[in-house]
């Protein structure tokens, strides 16, 4: 095994977490009980390990997408079908809080872990799995990845331009929501094993959770029966809360309710757009979408978006920039909240990756992560 | 106050939420908890309540969105700068294990709900803020909605077409991202509280959620220096693994390796392009992408999407459809795992929401929630 860290000092201070997860749904799970306070064990296949392992660009041969996920984590490589690695692992077993997989719907009963197993065995122990589509239902085995529960989730049918080609959630939506719900499940079921003993098993479903986050798409279908498409940059019912073009580029106007709308006219110059019936009301502006937006975009084109932010930030009006990433990780406020952290590991100089989100008055929040494991020699 | 429901059986059973969140992260936040067993008794503006309530689409009279957020939850009026009211609500805390709120940063402090404050009258409360920009920092006071931080954010910056307009994820992923976020803080207090008798202030900020879910386009920078931008339906290091079209639409594959990447080639009736220099590995055929795609979608074109979904589904290779909301809310393993169920009010009689995607062995997962709270007519 790795050698032993100190993981943060965190609400989960004490709990141990087995995690025999790969790539991005189960580790992303994982680092955020990491950043909590957890002790996460990586168990990992001996000679390969985790395949996030091998997915570029690398830093000084170390995969920066490795990194960024398994930071602070200790790692064990272990076979799961060699007797020796099996009692180590059930070892790991008897002694943790939680443990952890993203198997295919299967994989982990057919290794002889199978809840009721586990439950007999070690009746302390809280088993949480995250898969593509769940361990019931007539997909249960099936492979999935990020795109595929993105595609059948519904989430690509509302994303991207109207009429345009499919549009993907630009990061990893699909495995990224499905490991927070697993984090969910799993400290409720800490503190219910605290209050009461019990025990549970968590079962999440990658394409589960796409639908959990479908959000108003099926409000709105369930009130009109229409299908919700694609809208760009807009929002389906709310207007004008989308991207404009300003003289040198775009920015973003979330202007919720009309007493916002109408300071927006007076600061574009334009107050009688708010008196126009066609923008009188939400629902007005909602029907009339795109002459709302030319009719803003013909005020923003006399300036810069850095004018227009400050005039209507001055205002009191939500708005913003489209940052790009580098943009983000300079940006002052997301700098003030410790949001950028460096990994305190020598083979990646200046290398840094996304904090805690998660601020929590009672604990630090440290400005830096433990170092990323190796892949150990096996244990046999 | 509306009349007191039963939550359903779950890990936070006994747990009480005052809620004086609106619209989206907050209530997303404690419908998660609700689903969980915990009571939460929202606190609403007289007259007005939450701003959800007035989004459209409605039935029979009611906000189908703000129903769908909503469903099992209880409500009380009160004006938090009316003694009377603020008594009211001071007894609620006073019994309470979690007070959230979704206001601007700044606003519950003014109203002279701070966390020392509330921190030293109620010992054992936990409180959770989630707001736009979290409550340190220069923008601590700004007001921001989900549009505001996708696109400060950088998740819009990787959203879309390459050279297209820009492009919003199709749900509020700013304010679910953030509200899931508290969530996993809330429990964690609670359990913490559990274990040690200490609480603690979650400060939670969506512009923070969105660099915490950003992934591998902070890695790609910190290794790379290259800024990452939109790629359609593409991801940036695998490939294939996007969307392509076939003979009568659109599907995803996700060959996310040389194997899978083989079989697919047979599948397709194609196994010279494995052989192919610009394809033989997964760094070379991301090199070679827009040539990929063309080779693969010439195989593709000659047979319909149901074709190629039964051959490569028979070959084990990830793969789907682009599900429309209608679609997804049909599909045989959604329904089979009870991810949409129905609201238990007679005024919206079929009405379906989103279900719980954490399913756990030692609880119920009820196919029903309970009724919309009406706004009660103010307490004073």
């Amino acid at each position: 095994m790795t050698e032993a860290m100190t993981p943060p000092s965190g609400p989960l201070s004490g709990v141990t977490v087995i995690d025999l997860t790969r790539v991005l749904a189960g580790p992303y799970c994982t680092m955020t009980l990491s950043d909590l306070g957890a002790r996460v064990i990586k168990v990992e296949r001996p000679g390969l390990g985790d395949d996030a392992r091998h997915i570029g660009p690398f830093v000084n041969g170390m995969s920066a997408y490795f990194a960024s996920l398994n930071r602070g984590k200790e790692s064990i490589a272990l076979d799961l079908r060699a007797d020796d690695d099996r009692e180590t692992f059930e070892q790991l077993l008897a002694t943790a809080d939680v443990v952890v997989e993203n198997y295919r719907g299967g994989t982990f009963d057919r290794l002889g872990y199978d809840w009721d197993t586990l439950h007999a065995r070690y009746p302390k122990l809280i088993y949480a799995a995250v898969s593509g589509f769940g361990h019931t239902g007539p997909y249960a085995e099936r492979p999935a990845y990020d795109m595929v529960v993105q595609a059948m989730g519904g989430v690509m049918s509302i994303t991207g331009q109207e009429d345009g080609d499919p549009t993907r959630v630009g990061t990893s939506i699909g495995d990224i929501v499905g490991g927070l719900f697993t984090a969910v499940g799993i400290v409720s079921a800490l503190f219910h094993r605290t209050l009461t003993g019990e025990t549970t098993k968590v079962d999440v479903s990658m394409l589960d959770c796409q639908v959990a986050i479908l959000e108003n798409a099926i409000a709105r279908l369930m009130a009109t029966g229409v299908t919700p498409g694609p809208l760009g940059a807009h929002h389906p019912s709310i207007a004008p809360f989308g991207a404009f073009r300003a003289g040198d580029g775009w920015l973003v106007v979330a202007a919720g309710n009309d007493r916002l709308f109408g300071r927006l006219c007076d600061v574009l110059g334009e107050p009688d757009l708010a008196r126009d019936d066609r923008f009188a009301t939400n629902p007005a502006r909602t029907d009339h979408r795109s002459e709302l937006q030319s009719a803003l975009e013909a005020a923003l084109a006399g300036a810069t978006v850095e004018h227009w932010l400050a005039r209507l930030g001055q205002a009191d009006i939500p708005c913003g920039p489209i940052n790009d990433v580098a943009q983000v990780l300079s940006d002052p406020q997301v700098r003030a909240r410790n949001m950028v952290v460096s990994v305190d590991d020598g083979r990646l100089p200046g290398f840094s990756v996304a904090g805690n989100p998660i601020k929590l008055s009672a604990f630090p929040d440290p400005p830096t992560r433990g170092p990323v494991p190796d892949l150990p020699a096996s244990e046999t």
